[in-house]
């Protein structure tokens, strides 16, 4: 079984990660989590952050010679912004001018919560880890769970369903066109005419100041029979999926297969059940 | 930190648990457990299941004079239907005769994986445990879990939100009335109106042959602070929330506060937002 | 992977435990536990309440015509003297005079450390749970995964090497004489000259109103290559063996191969490296 | 609840880890933490990788201005001899002439039962991980841990009992005079006339192209009342602590309080019970 644990400050001098239980053998090389990391970082619209850090991943465990060892892998990327930030966010005591001390919490984030609960005046403590910064290490993370399962004939694909309300209409499109489009797209949406909408809705809320929210899907082709079990709550697919996936900063909801759509049918209308670990005795 | 596992099949003896790390000197008493049971069993349309057993719960270790002991919480809930079973579950061996073997797999269900991951060929040996009556002593768990959030001044109301696509209007309620409504609705509805048509909805699918998914919400008031955490994927509040409630049977969705609403609209129309543990750096 | 957690009060209705992770169609019965359950209430000079007890397993979940069904697996060992405490450690409020409060915390126990960590003024409510009791449903348990075991061919052999300072010398005797020997031996000794000494000792300790402790080895035969991990330290097959051993009541040492005899040697003499997951690099 | 995970390989560009759930605005530093790595490298007659690295931690998280932050604490000391090995274990696909392959499997290691694990046919890709240069990190994590436990007034003594069947009398000193001893010894032995045997016997091991094991004895003083539980078999105190231990390479036993010595005697003989988080029912 895969577990991890990752640790970095946003304007830490890197974020790094141990990931354990990775079989031996497999072929692996930063560049294809290079790879993921660029995906990452493409996007209309994105914040400055974006422009500054160009994410690469190094092993520095692990890996050798372009393969797994069975050993935890060792995952870092390094923050380019580290020499404008090592003072403030200096390990060792120094100068407390450097502090960059931040005191309004913003709404909508684990400032005030964060601060409350680990007792930080300087809210800086809290934002640093608490920043979906964050995700660039899970995405490297992802990009190492992706090549083993990969080794089974697994495929994902990942693409934007809406943007602030804007639709993306896929239905005729098969696994490899969404993948093509959505990768041509500079906002990972299949559906060009959509992704144009999509665009000026993007402007608009830059013009105001604000920000949109989004759905994405993601699809997983030829998964094996008999992931999960239905034996324990803890080990159903569904939950586990919905576990990850809740765990990214900002998401607000998950659905699988049909979703709430489901909830507004008959039972006989409900054609795509992906997953079956569950019955109703 | 509470864990627990389960186990028992659903025309087995019982169905049990074991709940540890419950703190000690906390008052407990079957009672208590039985109204969340009772409430489970109500509803209409409901399958004859539900009319054979009438779910009461005992507790076999960790309860002693009304208040928990910090043990593990031992708890069963007898299947009363046991007497005409128990030849055909029995743990020992027995008539082959007395098997009552499934070989016909249900869509929709673990049936057809269950039997294929665990090599059985009586599909009976998967759907006992993946059936939805191993709720039951979710809801026994569920309720100790309660008990001790109510220590801590928490309230926990849930109603349907929609069922076959009709749904409740309750924005201009109290917390208070919602419970209320939806105590004495047959369909845990608390807009009397669409409670009405969601029976009408069942009635038709019933006469169909069919059945009808929906929505239930769950409100949580006064949360202290604090809980969950932006340190690790795995301790953060709404990923924990959505792991729990995907594991349960026949789950397709979750949300949290605006949840994919949010999606919709631009971040500064977003009023409700409930978790904080995230940010955007 | 193998989990469970278990219950039960000393003197309440039952002990139990659930098994979580069983493979499905390993054949076990009630019976093959039973045996294991009654070599742990032999022995010279044991407790009245061994004599009280008689226990027997019921297998509530999990397991169907004699085969395991994958689901978890719930074990229940009934306190044949329940009738007598039933009041007393009632789940429910009740006539408090029927406490039976022990106030006077016994040294080398968990009575007083318990009595101050649960907050507990009865220190009933400590050593119903603390007490040795527990291992009834452990040895239950463990003979399950035994079962298990014996799948891959692998035997596990027990015997008694020392009580009260009193040796028994074994290293010219087959496993299989070993075995036979301790099973027929009141003390579980294979060395039928020390097991008279040792009975001896255990009269002498009972007359003085004291207890003897002891040493007993664990062989394990047909391990297959590769249980257990270098890869990080949780997963090291001695630290887990010593994880589970030492969890045992009134445990205070635990070796392996040669143990602390090798401490003493020069590496060249230590010939019985049973455990390789380590290594000094 | 702290918990970690540590990789890196021995002669990989450093050794890491990451260590989750420490409180925040615990003072700490890198200094406190490099006393223990020094403590380490310590010793007579060490191997001749000690004298090659000198190791110092890095705080790559967590930490800032001298305080944890209640976030993942990255930990990482570089492998001093790097600069000779990064072509040879280098991540990427390179120069299979620069593999330095091992093929020959050392007995009481770790490699012939790691290389048919993990179907390795180069050795180094076992012994690697499998080295316990491991330990340099996993002292960087215990010292974290014990700057903790510190601010809990708990004191943390270790020293060596016994070298090659020479053994320390200590019975007549304070836990200070041990710890004072121990530090000014170089083999951490607090008996300095058997300290002075002990090297003796190390020389001639090492004359013979041998090595001796040893016996070493943690001592704590200050632990508050209730730390680990009777309550479940995993969180009692002596298991975890014998876990943690037995999972350093090349333990072969861990005893608490009088340990083995305590099986040979009367139970009213046996004076120093530690642990009390069990009983005899």
């Amino acid at each position: 079984m895969l577990r991890y644990l990752n640790g970095g400050e946003s304007h830490g001098k890197m974020l790094l990660a141990i990931l354990e239980g990775m079989p031996s053998g497999v072929p692996l090389t930063e560049a294809v989590v290079n790879l993921d990391l660029a995906r990452r970082q493409k996007g209309y619209g994105r914040g400055g952050r974006m422009k500054i850090e160009q994410d690469r991943v190094e092993f520095v465990s692990g890996v050798r010679k372009g393969f797994t060892l069975g050993s935890p892998i060792g995952l870092q990327i390094a923050n380019k912004d580290w020499k404008n930030w090592q003072e403030i966010m200096a390990a060792d005591h120094g100068d407390p001018a450097t502090q960059r001390v931040v005191t309004k919490p913003r709404p909508g984030h684990a400032d005030l919560v964060g601060a409350i609960k680990y007792d930080h005046t300087d809210i800086r403590n809290v934002l640093e880890k608490a920043s979906a910064r964050e995700t660039a290490i899970r995405v490297a993370v992802g990009a190492v769970a992706r090549v083993l399962l990969s080794q089974f004939g697994m495929i994902i694909v990942s693409h934007v369903r809406e943007i602030g309300g804007i639709q993306a209409e896929t239905s005729r499109l098969s696994l490899e066109q969404i993948r093509e489009a959505a990768e041509a797209s500079e906002v990972r949406c299949a559906d060009a005419p959509a992704a144009g909408k999509m665009v000026e809705k993007i402007r608009e809320a830059k013009d105001k100041g604000d920000t949109l929210g989004g759905v994405f899907e993601v699809i997983v082709d030829n998964v094996p029979i008999g992931l999960g079990s239905y034996s324990q709550w803890d080990r159903r697919l569904g939950a586990r999926l919905a576990f990850a996936l809740m765990s990214i900063q900002a998401m607000k909801g998950v659905e699988i297969g049909m979703g709430f759509e489901a909830a507004r049918r008959f039972r006989s209308e409900v054609h795509d059940e992906i997953f079956h670990d569950d019955a109703r005795g």
